[in-house]
């Protein structure tokens, strides 16, 4: 399985790459710009000590992964997904995006569509099963690969079987997945990390998270 | 410091009054019909063995307290607080109700003012202290005093001050509160609780809830 991640260079992809590069799974990083990734995936490679990660540009990394997942700014989120959209028909694509306000980042300012998640869906079309993830997982901790993260990660999206990959995909970082149900979950897991975000500036940490309890 | 819960007769409520009661707090349920709030109250008081919680007719109940909690269906939102308005001028309302669809309890119908919190502040006016809170807790743990309950509290709004007293009362229950910030996030607070009854009915409990990880 490949596995690729659009704006792979910035704050959460590296983590996300190594941890799976890790559990064995091929990753590509992909960014606007093809040198910047293949420089990060050379970094990364270097700190692993083996070549498991390639860098190429946004649509390229899409066409040659069956699992593609975004992860830019969300000023970036409509114009990459454009730029990917023939790229990734019959894939799963997992939005880790977060429409946050610019102008105050503890807040969400919500698309129309309702969330990142359901405006990639109406972008993309019915040939995509988009599934929310990660986005509540501290990028500081995903980087730090010696230790456990204390978050869950809620998987939402309106194909049950891209959930369940998704979820596997979650173990194998060595986090525990929580189906949280359908597309239209999707602005209250996003906007969690406006939450988490208020939280961590407001107690001077960068790491809090979420864990859901009382479950079987 | 007196608190009333209003609608405090239906599945929150009593949870909430015996556990304030056996924190020394007095507590008044109050429900549409007095009857209806003074025949549990002498049902609570009894597994108490004590005469600790009074029961009143909801407008009575808001006049003869400090502190005013809402749990009523979202259907009588509106018109519980129009009843109370007059009575809660000046003081705080703790809103733990949730707009859930009521035709799927696992999803979310926000109504216009963005979450029943942010209704309940624009209905009430700026000299009554809305704060959300409670939401996501189970009706169920709530009721079983005898152990701890392994849930964090939400608590947003927009007066500081009022966030700390309520989380105050977080405490006196026994259970940890998080400041959530500013009523904005009462959308994403709220909207936990249907993801949380969606995770309920998919894996058959009635008690998930959640931790906030990473703090202090």
């Amino acid at each position: 399985m490949i596995v690729s991640i659009l704006g792979g260079t910035g704050d959460q992809g590296p983590g996300m790459a190594m941890r799976w590069a890790k559990a064995g799974i091929e990753v590509i990083i992909g960014s606007r710009q093809q040198e910047k990734a293949v420089g990060v995936a050379a970094e990364l490679n270097q700190e692993l000590g083996q070549e498991l990660i390639k860098g190429m540009a946004n649509p390229e990394a899409a066409a040659a992964s069956d699992i593609v997942a975004i992860t830019v700014p969300f000023s970036a989120h409509k114009p990459t997904l454009e730029s990917v959209k023939d790229h990734v028909q019959g894939k799963i694509l997992i939005d880790v995006c977060v429409p946050l306000d610019p102008d105050n980042v503890r807040k969400m300012k919500y698309p129309e569509a309702g969330s990142a998640t359901q405006e990639a869906q109406a972008l993309l079309g019915d040939e995509v099963k988009v599934v929310a993830a990660f986005q509540n997982v501290s990028a500081t901790e995903l980087r730090h690969l010696e230790h456990d993260i204390d978050c869950d990660v809620l998987v939402c999206g309106n194909d049950r079987g891209a959930r369940e990959t998704v979820m596997e995909l979650v173990e194998k970082m060595g986090m525990t997945p929580v189906d949280a149900g359908l597309a239209y979950n999707a602005p209250i897991v996003e906007g969690l990390t406006a939450v988490l975000i208020g939280l961590n500036i407001r107690n001077k940490v960068k790491g809090s998270g979420i864990r859901i309890t009382g479950l079987p």
